[in-house]
């Protein structure tokens, strides 16, 4: 096989990875060891993340300044709507010009009017954070500290504020085209339909790639990683843990025989069987 | 004259200055000879600042990373709430602690409903921001782009939407202790009252300095340098541009020879006579 700068000039198999829960934990810094694994495999396929969160977030979580653009051939952030190639931004998405400003003023004062009318033991700031292709809307405010977040998750599972919230938001905005799912403790997203993260495959599509792995670890119906897993253009896993993705792909791609798959006919928990923890929608071989 | 580290062991006088137009241009970076002088000058006397941004937008403002709280004998950034002294935070003003839940988010669920109701051109996120002293509100959202929030300002001194807001506000909540200043082009400042520049008083008065030397400005009534200029403990100046503080604390500290300050009858603009433009309440012999 040839070899250009150490990658092999036949990378036409891309690997598209979340990032909370999939190479890192939830919102924090990967573990060196694991980035380098990361590396080492881009000798042998692209990489690329999906990630629900800004930018900036997931450029922290993967290194340091922009090393992230550098690290991976392809970095989508707020699930797609920003997408990155090569080092390079190549396009934003903003949901202002996808939803036009009336119904999106409609959908803020409904949330402003609505959170007005929320008594909690506390509140504090930024109700609605503006990302580029999505909403985010928390009752208490993004800005409480981790003790008052615990607090109001508390509060939460209770007397189902946000369940309830987004309830009266789907009522209001039926048939506008929008969507909605509870992220993290405190808040929950609002995005135009279709703006999940199959967003970046209209992109990877014109890329002349054989095939798009794609692993995740909220694949389940309601989990951010559902529709793109469930997508025909990308072959799906499920995964546990950062360190399973890691084994995972060291089977798929570093193991010398070809290998078959097994899909386990239910989800074991990681701790009895890791080597099961895969849930896959093909029979491959690697 | 002893000397200690370089500084004079006699430094019993503070310079204390706000931040915007004072020491920098609004929002931007210090100009590193201005940097330098006030350097120069910290070998004479000691420095000072007092901002009403919060600490990290100061301290971007007025060197890289941390530097600002070794360049400087006090950092007191929220209007003085956050207060660090000799490199180190001594303390953190709260504002839910001062004014308690109960009153705190009756004021957010009343702005909150206030901004449901408003509608304008464009709507962007982080209507409410939660400081450590005071809440700031934006009918149009903080995270909205220059172009944005200069729409907004033209709407805004065309239809008074902030002054309605404010004047709303100090009907709803008359005789709870909140004070209401506008900040910038967007937003407007709510604090608890006597919660202005003069709060780093309370710790400096019992510091042993001989005086109190502030410049500021905006020292006019409505302004955020009001009360701390015209407050007895301290000698106020008002300055007109980064390079005119820097003019009149060479005159103050670095001519060898006593001046005698002059009182002008009246403000006059800078580019007419900028050894006149001194507003001072005391005629000094430096």
């Amino acid at each position: 096989m040839e070899t250009l700068n150490g990658f092999s000039s036949q990378r036409n198999i891309l690997c598209l990875f979340d990032v909370d829960g999939t190479l890192t934990p939830p919102r924090e810094k990967i573990d060196p060891k694991l980035d380098e694994f990361f590396q080492s495999l881009r000798r042998k396929v692209k990489i690329g993340i999906v990630g629900g969160s800004d930018y900036p977030k997931i450029a922290e979580q993967l290194g340091e300044g922009d090393d992230v653009i550098h690290k991976f051939d392809y970095v989508f952030a707020e699930n797609g709507t920003v997408q990155y190639k090569d080092g390079k931004l190549l396009s934003k998405h903003a949901i202002q010009n996808h939803l036009g400003e009336e119904l999106l003023q409609d959908l803020i004062n409904f949330c402003l009017r609505y959170m007005g009318l929320i008594k909690l033991p506390k509140k504090r700031g930024t109700f609605i954070e503006f990302r580029n292709g999505m909403i985010n809307i928390s009752p208490i405010g993004r800005s409480c500290t981790l003790e008052e977040r615990i607090e109001f998750s508390e509060i939460d599972k209770r007397e189902k504020i946000r369940e309830k919230f987004v309830a009266a938001l789907k009522k209001e905005f039926a048939g506008k085209g929008l969507r909605f799912t509870k992220g993290g403790l405190i808040s929950f997203d609002v995005f135009p339909e279709g703006w999940d993260k199959r967003l970046c495959l209209d992109l990877l599509e014109n890329e002349g790639l054989d095939a798009i792995y794609f692993f995740g670890n909220e694949t389940s119906e309601g989990g951010n990683d559902y529709e793109i897993f469930n997508d025909p253009r990308t072959i799906g896993f499920t995964v546990y843990s950062p360190e399973n993705t890691v084994r995972l792909c060291r089977e798929l791609f570093f193991d010398s025989s070809p290998r078959l798959i097994a899909i386990p006919s239910a989800k074991t928990p990681p701790e009895l069987d890791s080597s099961r923890n895969i849930e896959c929608r093909l029979l491959m071989n690697c």
